[in-house]
Parts: structure tokens; C-alpha cells; sequence
């Protein structure tokens, strides 16, 4: 029962040949990631730039302003003109941006009567947008707005703060959306310097899933790439100096209590990276059977929801327990969720829910993948991290690898004794890590 | 240029034989969708019954209720012993209702040893959930913070009003989420007899999409069905009588004003279905062009958002405009708003944006069911509403067959000249509709 898994993935990964991932550089240095689906004529093609928010400096939401205004207008297209021709390709295109990554996804029928000009506006968008100042100005208008309905909600006050607590300093602090402070005074100038500076052929990872051969798909990551000012790979992201445990209570006036809590996780390259995320599905990860959900909610009844984990990063990210309780019961979840968690990291986890979990991780993986919208996140994040190239076909096989002293030795190690702690609710109090 | 896009369509549609949906009836009577994807070894097997909150009567909550537990407890498992099972065949089972469907969706492998404990899951959760007094307990409970979160959220707010504003007491005004002076009083026989009435094969679409040959396909939509009681075609939900215009404003401490314009729209099998589509997608469906993005948010700069949409059901459902603006805006953009509306049913679309809407909706269509999930979702709806066969194959050229005449006209006579209105927001006042 425990090894069929891994055989029928094996197996499946053997027949199906194209699972094969293929990588290479372009002229200019981008890292192109490449998968060919022939059964659709269709296309994704994802631009990674490390251009996230820990780039901002002290210029909160620069990065992310930069990003969303690649598609109001760029090359010889005001914004409305862009929007016309791309609305003729039937393309589908659009940005994002958090910490660390900020991409753009062009997802486009493959028949080159869309496809050229569906890439012609992809090209213009992400090596030559204008930051014209009516442009600025409506995204410093939504900026402000997306500040003010998060400050709305509870949860993502929480997420936020316990990005603050264990980041402190750290450029992983930046909320990704800015500041109010530093939003409304961001220039087109700062704008375009910071495009220069980042979105340049050395920061870029190309990936491309679809039905494009590979010759297509080599000719159309040079035609990208070449777009591109050649530029600088950029400075890597300096590791958490130290960790250092804290508390904050923010005031709301909801009945909800949400309470996060938080320390230092892995790294997208971490040697423990398994053992921890198999320890994790245990903990709280999975989502159907999980340790903290039944102590927490199904024998204690102390919480609507609970969960927790690892942002797996360039550097070693956050790990997160997250729950939702009424207010008057949020000393007894705190203090009963430490427990589960203390208890687990001394004991490690039961034969049962060690085999539930690797056999859940390994029969699921597949739900991963089964797309090229989910590909194309996948292999984009392979080329950004630069995982080995077999890092799909070898998944299950790491999984299975790893053994029950590996998950109670790693969260040993690696999970610190005090923790991050923030809640978000209207019954503020003084928080108290050392409840057993 | 206008042509292209449907011939593209035609030849995919004719070059991959596999876009042929099939149908047929079960011996019970339950509907079966089946749709052959061979190219991973996984299925979507999702039952929908007609067991939304339109069944409610006055026991609002009930059919969610009823829903959300069928995961929780069933034949010879309780809720822990099923998701341990579950758990172990890496599939995943969820389940969702609103106010006409209610559904339980499986995804998994199609190897027998996976598939044949997973259906077994799905078949124990649909035929004999347990409505156990505990679990009946704890979903009370999840239910009323659900109320609690929704009403913390100005656009749910006004999601739900602007149902009741138009639909008044008919049964499409039920919130799917229930009331909280229902839902405390759920007993576990009112949800076995709900469930006994509603999760029946004569009121059951079994869709199928995956790696399942027509035959293993044909054994398990027998198998599925013959689990469940034969019972009764459910009664049909009556049309609207009349169309009331009614306006409301809603306090809440929200510097931001969400508003909502609504009419009466299309049913699913409206002889006007594709002209209103394509007029919305113009007026304001379209993602990236639209008149009302074009007038309220770019040339007046009123609102952070606005869209309008349909949502077609079995009876003629809503129509809806919907934008978010800072509050002091909200009688300019209601103003504006019904200013674009309304020119836009009495002169119609001009030409260029007609061509565009057109364009984009067919050189789109493939991203509505290019993988599983999507295809799951069409086709189960498919048979739900009862649309022909070749509605996937036929959408584009029914599409194209629309003209610019058809447009103005349907909007014309379909459309009322008043509105139900709402608002949320913090700057209570008396909503005027005739401001032009």
C-alpha cells in the first residue's frame, strides 16, 4: 500500500513522456523552462522577474505599482489601445506580484493569427511601459483602496503582521501592496528606473507550456529575451540574521479572534525541504486529516479553522500555524495550539498519520500538475528557485524517502522553542507563549 | 478578421473528436453527461441535484446544511473514519450549493485500486449521510460565523440585497447561507428528510470527465444512481410574477460605497441568450474593454470597478451592475451609471465595440473549458439546465449569428426602465433613479 503510489507515478511520469522538463538559456542569460502539451492549441507563457516587494527599499509598494502598470500602456499603445488589441487576440494576460517574484502570464491560442500579435503585446507590455502620470495617478488611487479593504479584514491584518513579527527589519517585511505613506508619492520616474532595473533579461526566468515545439518555443524565448535590456542577475536576498520571538495584539472590532502563529520555515532549496513538508502535511497541512485539526477543533471545539504552513523562499520563509476562534476562547486555542506543536516536535509524529500523510502527498501530487495553468506555476517556480530539472518525476520518490525520525529530527532543529505570535480581535490582552 | 476566429474554432472542434459530449439516462432516471479525456488517468465525477436554497421554504440554511454534511459521517464511517479513508486514495471530495444547485464533486485517480474506494466514498457520502447530532452541532456553528463574516464584508452585503431586491419574496430571494434564527434550530431529522426528498435519482445530473471509457462510464453513472432512491422529479421554481423597481440603502462604517443596479435577465434555455451575452459582454462583461470601465472608471474616474453581468438560471435570473466608489461619489456614479444603461438600450452598441465583444468572445471560448475542472463544471450544468448536446460545439457560431440589431432589441424589450438599487455604504441617504 505504501510503495503503489509511488509505482503508478513512476509509471505514469514513463508513458507520458512529455513530462519532461527541458531548460536552457537564452543569449542574453534568461532562464527558459519549457514543456510541450501538444492536446490543446494553446500556450502559457509566464516572465518571472525577482522584482517582488523585498526590492522596494523604503519605497513601499514601488515594486508591485511597477507591475501592474505594464498593461496600461506601453511601446506606441495608450492603455485603451492595448486593451483593444488584446481583447481582439482573445489572449488572456496579467501581472501580479508579491515578495519575491513578480511575473506576467500570457495564456494565448498557439495559431499564429493570435499568437504574434498576442506576443507583440506581451513584448511591448513588459520591455517598454510608459508610467504615463494619468496612469500613476489611478494606481496610486487603487493602491490606496486595496490598503483600506485590507485593513477591512481581520485575516489579512493578521497574515500581514505575522510577516512583521518574524521579519522585523528584513526586507520580507514589506507588504507587498505598500504603504499609504510612501503609495502617494510615487513617480513615473522611480516608476521606470525601477522597471530598468529589474526587468532585464539576467532576472528573468521564461517559461512556456503548450503546443509549441521546441524550436518554436527557443525562437520565442530569444524574440523575449532580446526585447530585454540585458541588465544584472540581482543581489541575493540576505538571510534572517536572527530570529527573535514576539507578540502583537491588534485591536478590531470583530467578534473573531484570529491568531497566527509564526517562526522560521525553509528555504525553496533547503536540505530538510521534504522532511519538514511531510511533517507539516501531519501537523496541519493536509487538508482533510491533520493533528492540529483534530485537537484543536474537533476534540476541543475551540476554532472554525486551523492549519499551518511553510513559505518555502529564496531564503528560509516564514512557518505559520493560522486559526479563527471566537474572541472569549482565544487564550485556550493559543495556549492549546503551542501544546499540539510543542508536543510534536518532542515526540514527532505516529506510524499512522506518518503513513496517511506520505501516501496523501504522493496519491495527490498529480492534482498538482494536471494543467497548464498549474504547470506553467510549477516549472516558471523551478526555473526562479533553479530546482534539478527532475524535480516532478523525483517528488514522489523524495517523499517516500523520507523517514519518521527525519520529520521528529528536522522540526527538532529546525523549529524554534518560542514563537511569533499576533492576534487580531477586539478582546486585547497580554499574550503568553508559555501556557503548556 | 470577424470570420477567423469561428473557422478556428470548428476545425479544433472537428480535428479533436473528443469534444463530443454524450448523454443518456440511467434506469432510475438520473441524467448522465460523459465526456472522454484520455490524456491523464484521473476523472471528475460530480452529482448536482436540484437542492439549492430555492428548497429552503422558511427553513433558510437547510439545503446548505444538508449539503456540507454529507462529508461528514455516512453508511458505516463517522467523519473521521471517511476522511482517514479518503485520505488515503489521494482524491479529492468537496461539495458546494447555492440557490439551485447543490453538488458533490469527486476528483480521482482512475487506477481501480484508487478509484474503486473513492467512488465508494462519494457513493456512501451522496446515499446515507448520517446527519449526526454532534456534526449537526459543529456546522451550526460554522454556519453562523459564516452569516458573521459575511456580514463583516460591504460587498457580500450587497450581493445578497440586491437578490432580495429584486426577487422580494420569491424563493430565489433565499440566501444560500441561511438566516441565523433558522440555522440554530436544525435538527437532524428535518436534514434526513430534506436529504431524503432531495438527493434522489430522478432529481440527479451524474457528469463524468476523464479517463473512463463509455462503458466504465455507463457501469458507474448505473452504479451511482442505483444507490440512491428513485423519488420524484422536483417541482419547477416558478417565474417571477412581476418585477417590482425597489431601492435600499444599508449603513455600514465603509468609506467606500458598493453599489448594485438590478433587473430581471435571461433563463439558461432563453430564446435571447446569446444576443443579451453578447450586448453584456459590450456593456459590461467584457474583462479588459467595456463601456460602463470606458465612461465610469477611465473617462469620469468614479469607481474602482464596475461590471454588469447575467446570471442565468432555470427561471429568468438577475442582471446586475455592480461598482465600488469612494462615498462621496455614490450619486454621481449611480447617476452615471443608469445614464450608460440606459443610452445603451435605446441606441445599442456601435459597430467597433460590437465587432470587438464578438471577437473576443469566441477567440476566448476555449479558456472555458480547456482542462477537467472546467469541463466538469460545463457539461454538469449542461445537463442540469437540459441545453442541447452540441452547445459547446454550436456556441461559437451562435455567437457569430448575433447582430447588431439583435442586441439593441432584446436589451430593448427585455430590460425594465427602472431598477432595483442598493447601496452600502456610510452615506445613508435616498436613492433617486430618474437622475439622468
Amino acid at each position: 500500500m505504501r510503495i503503489a503510489p509511488l509505482i503508478l507515478f513512476m509509471l505514469y511520469a514513463c508513458t507520458v513522456s512529455s513530462l519532461e522538463v527541458k531548460s536552457w538559456k537564452t543569449s542574453q542569460g534568461s532562464i527558459v523552462m519549457y514543456y510541450n502539451t501538444p492536446e490543446i492549441p494553446m500556450a502559457d507563457i509566464r516572465l518571472v522577474f525577482s522584482a517582488g516587494s523585498a526590492r522596494d527599499g523604503k519605497r513601499h509598494g514601488l515594486s508591485r505599482m511597477a507591475n501592474k502598470l505594464l498593461m496600461e500602456g506601453s511601446g506606441d499603445l495608450n492603455s485603451q489601445q492595448f486593451k483593444n488589441k488584446l481583447s481582439e487576440t482573445g489572449a488572456q494576460l496579467y501581472a501580479g506580484s508579491l515578495r519575491e517574484m513578480a511575473f506576467i502570464n500570457l495564456r494565448t491560442l498557439t495559431d499564429p493569427k493570435y499568437f504574434e500579435p498576442a506576443i507583440g503585446l506581451l513584448i511591448s507590455a513588459v520591455s517598454s511601459p510608459h508610467y504615463s502620470r494619468p496612469e500613476v495617478e489611478k494606481a496610486i488611487g487603487d493602491m490606496l483602496i486595496d490598503i483600506s479593504l485590507k485593513n477591512e479584514s481581520p485575516s489579512q491584518i493578521a497574515q500581514e503582521a505575522i510577516w512583521n513579527q518574524i521579519f522585523k527589519d528584513h526586507p520580507y517585511s514589506n507588504y507587498p501592496g505598500g504603504r499609504e505613506s510612501t503609495i502617494a508619492n510615487i513617480t513615473s520616474s522611480e516608476l521606470s528606473k525601477f522597471h530598468a532595473s529589474h526587468y532585464v533579461a539576467k532576472n528573468a526566468t521564461i517559461a512556456i507550456v503548450g503546443d509549441l515545439t521546441e524550436v518554436r518555443a527557443k525562437i520565442l524565448a530569444e524574440t523575449i529575451s532580446s526585447s530585454l535590456p540585458a541588465g544584472q542577475s540581482p543581489l541575493k536576498i540576505p538571510e534572517l540574521t536572527e530570529f527573535i520571538p514576539s507578540n502583537v495584539y491588534i485591536e478590531t472590532n470583530s467578534d473573531q479572534t484570529h491568531l497566527r502563529i509564526g517562526s522560521i520555515g525553509i528555504s525553496r532549496t533547503d536540505e530538510d525541504y521534504f522532511p519538514m513538508i511531510v511533517g507539516n502535511h501531519i501537523l496541519g497541512g493536509g487538508s482533510l486529516v491533520s493533528l492540529l485539526f483534530e485537537e484543536i477543533r474537533n476534540k476541543r471545539g475551540l476554532s472554525y479553522s486551523v492549519y499551518s504552513y511553510f513559505i518555502p523562499t529564496e531564503i528560509k520563509g516564514p512557518f505559520v500555524i493560522g486559526l479563527q476562534t471566537n474572541g472569549e476562547k482565544q487564550n485556550v486555542a493559543l495556549a492549546e495550539s503551542l501544546k499540539v506543536l510543542r508536543d510534536f516536535i518532542e515526540k514527532g509524529p505516529s506510524v499512522e498519520s506518518f503513513n496517511l500523510a506520505k501516501e496523501n502527498l504522493i496519491s495527490g501530487f498529480i492534482n498538482q500538475i494536471d494543467s497548464n495553468q498549474k504547470l506553467i506555476g510549477y516549472i516558471s517556480m523551478m526555473g526562479f528557485y533553479q530546482l534539478p530539472l527532475n524535480y516532478l518525476d523525483t517528488f514522489s520518490k523524495k517523499v517516500e524517502e523520507v523517514s519518521i525520525a527525519d520529520v521528529r529530527n528536522s522540526f527538532q532543529r529546525r523549529i524554534t522553542k518560542d514563537f511569533a505570535i499576533v492576534m487580531v480581535g477586539s478582546k486585547q490582552q497580554e499574550l503568553n507563549q508559555n501556557e503548556r
